[in-house]
């Protein structure tokens, strides 16, 4: 895709993120775009990203739903409020909690389709679901609640 | 402490885990001990383990409540049993879900205490609950259902 990722509009003091900031050269740097009304970020697990070996692990499957709904909670709001992700004041959104079911076990070795979309907008608060699959079947569901940063640490 | 933690008894196939695999390089190899009733892990993140600047990464916090949790699930087991950890068959665990609630940043450059109990053991599934502590501030608490591992992976 030749369009920005979410993350790519994260001011540079908010893009240290392990999950998600460019600036992070130790993190996952995870990109997110808009796919219609979902959000979709595609990501290639390292081969030491094991669980039980030809398995991928959890906490990294977690770390995917939780940035991947973040940055999508980001551009939701965005939208909602007829802006460009360019523009000040910068919106990003804190987790509040995140839940992960694992439906069945994720191989290791293909790449990783994770999509979002926004279950609810209310306020400050941003509600995401999503499916992380691997090969066309999903291998994980989550949601994930948001919260807008305060304006302090946000800009 | 001296004693062996839960992850130094896994068996060498199943100990490549991201998270607490002993021979998983590149991983962040948690270890965990029981305190009486309560299984306890410290870990001390890397500088990189960012969210915004000052703050530990979340994706790292839901992370180490998974895996202390399924060790925890584990050890509880070979209690439950009257087993030690070392003998036969291993009893390992997945997880099913992990739900986090993060109560507030967690600050980033102190160790972290992650503090396990069992909520229920019943049949093959243990769930547990779990709190994050910095100097002695909860600043997360979760709950992971995990399922013992069918005897064909484990052994």
């Amino acid at each position: 895709m030749t369009q920005k990722a979410f993350q790519d509009y994260y001011p540079d003091q908010l893009a240290h993120c392990y999950g998600c900031g460019r600036l992070n050269e130790h993190g996952l740097q995870i990109k997110s775009y808009w796919d219609g009304d979902e959000a979709v970020c595609i990501f290639q697990p390292k081969p030491y990203h094991t669980a039980i070996p030809g398995y991928v692990y959890g906490g990294l499957i977690a770390s995917l739903i939780d940035c991947h709904s973040t940055g999508t909670a980001s551009a939701a709001s965005y939208r909602a409020q007829g802006r460009e992700m360019d523009t000040e004041p910068a919106l990003r959104f804190l987790t509040a909690s995140l839940h992960v079911d694992y439906v069945r076990p994720t191989p290791l070795g293909v790449p990783l389709e994770v999509r979002a979309r926004v279950k609810e907008i209310k306020g400050r608060k941003v509600v995401i679901g999503a499916t992380l699959s691997a090969s066309g079947e999903v291998c994980a569901r989550g949601e994930v609640v948001t919260v807008q940063m305060p304006e302090h640490m946000a800009q």
